[in-house]
């Protein structure tokens, strides 16, 4: 049985960690909210016995799961994209539980202030949030993950001797990140080549390079986590 | 062999929620920064094979482990905190990621601009992000573990019919909310009677109490994750 994604129409968000697995590994699923509109994700987070608790959520005949990173957790053996050690399984889930943390850092550039108003109502905290961000986070989060590539450099992936869905993540956020803060990244990419050369070893995966030109890969846009705001941007 | 806990010394914060697993179950641990000093945690961070992103974390012989929730996750069965279900543990797992969001977002209330400044440094929007927290936030995660413990009424625990380190987690977030945001807590508790009755419950547990009593439990203090600044509490 086809697995069944349920994530918001019109964004890529935080519903394409999971989608770039599942197109890597050729899995069968289907994006229900694309099929039948966003009306069908409420009632599963109301009825369902284990409600998840926001998009994106994943249900597995009679299995539902939410939170990207156990999603991934969850379909990482199924879909061939972890190791089958099992300390090295718990390594990939930690990396990826950090890369939610890092997401949740660059949706929050853009929203300091909550997610209830607008990003126009909230610039001036936005400007002042991205200085840090841009100063602090980013070289903390990237430089982390060059340093996990340090350490296991034979193979250029960030765990064990294959690819995983956390190497997936890692892509999307490099993507991501190019698309909203271009002047930075052009000026720091030098400084995490590993993670750069994983990306674009990413990209070029025949899968990947497939679902990236094909329609069901959404451009990023204003509305998603990853937001191109000119003024949130470093200095030209 | 005990289990080391690596966690900044001076604040209950995340470690917290290691540490009350730890104390219900009776485990054999060493609080190692307390004893060695905060000295002992950045060389981990950067020498070990799989260097978590930031404290707590945890050592178990040769692994090691971090992230709130993938600790929990690792122990869970180790201190018969979680379901031997399959689904059942899957799910205790995410409860207790959203968990994590929540206590992320309860962080940022007092610091939306970012890590770097001090409070006192970004009053103006921890005052403006307090509101939508207060009016919108605050009840949809305490409202969402209500809802859970209605669809599992039986047994008042949030999954299945057994406690879990979930249940103590909670416990954790309605204790730091309570010192934090004492009043709200105050007009709204009657909303939420399932966790506030759960969360009495567990304060009650024999091992629980205890350790609330002992030297180990610090007292929050505003150097943690939840903090008391009355002008971010609701208006008496």
């Amino acid at each position: 049985m086809a697995y069944e994604l349920f994530y918001w129409t019109g964004i890529q968000g935080r519903g394409e960690f999971v989608r770039l697995a599942l197109e890597e590994a050729g899995a069968d699923y289907t994006d229900v909210a694309r099929e039948k509109g966003d009306d069908v994700l409420m009632p599963l987070m109301k009825e369902a016995k284990t409600p998840p608790f926001a998009p994106p959520f994943l249900r597995d005949g009679d299995v539902l799961v939410g939170q990207v990173a156990l999603i991934l957790h969850y379909l990482g053996p199924k879909l061939g994209l972890v190791s089958a050690d099992p300390v090295e399984a718990l390594w990939t889930h930690q990396i990826q539980l950090t890369m939610t943390d890092f997401v949740a850092e660059i949706h929050d550039v853009h929203h300091p202030i909550g997610v209830g108003a607008y990003y126009e109502d909230q610039k001036e905290e936005a400007a002042r949030r991205a200085e840090e961000f841009r100063a602090d986070r980013i070289p903390k989060f990237l430089g982390w993950f060059e340093r996990i590539l340090s350490k296991n450099d034979k193979s250029g992936y960030l765990v064990g001797s294959a690819l995983s869905y956390a190497d997936l993540s890692l892509f999307q956020i490099v993507e991501g990140l190019n698309y909203a803060f271009p002047r930075l990244m052009k000026a720091s990419s030098k400084d995490w080549p590993k993670a750069m050369a994983l990306s674009s070893k990413i990209r070029q995966r025949p899968n990947i390079a497939a679902y990236c030109t094909s329609n069901r890969r959404l451009p990023f846009n204003k509305n998603g986590i990853f937001r191109h705001y000119a003024e949130l941007d470093a200095a030209d």
